[in-house]
């Protein structure tokens, strides 16, 4: 799952709901992990790791969760883009 | 293709290599768009998009893509974690 947004300026409660959300989601069975990267003033790009199509559906219909996409929407983002897709190979590098 | 990197200090010609590959990448047949985000001091997560895996195949044995790589390990990356995906569907948003 890919999220890439624009924010809209000023706060007003986003990062205390996504302190909140980041909490909420590792209780969601088979979720595996989230990583987050902001250019101040640009793009975000969240990538959450996910075992199986039933762990995302859990975690879309989580109401916390629904009901900060509606605020999103309204308050917090300029625009945004959802991809969801399976990983088919990976591999990492560490010093 | 989902590639999270934490950066060495300093800067050593990275900045130029990256903008180098950003116009590099534009030529592949198959290349749809890249997103790029990076917490100051902290992670970076690029995300690239690309019609198919002769796309990425492509881009992978770019010359100079295999050189900038070879210097990344060596020089600019402390970490990184490469995924390829396969889009399934998306959606979007904009005010």
């Amino acid at each position: 799952m890919v999220f890439t947004s624009v924010r809209t300026e000023g706060d007003g409660g986003y990062g205390e709901t996504a302190g909140r959300l980041e909490e909420l989601v590792k209780d969601v069975p088979g979720f595996l992990g989230m990583d987050s990267a902001r250019t101040p003033g640009g793009l975000g790009i969240t990538v959450g790791y996910f075992r199986d199509e039933d762990a995302i559906k859990e975690w879309r219909s989580d109401m916390e969760h629904r009901a900060a996409q509606k605020r999103g929407r309204e308050e917090w983002y300029e625009s945004y883009t959802l991809h969801i897709a399976k990983v088919e190979r990976s591999h990492g590098f560490r010093k």
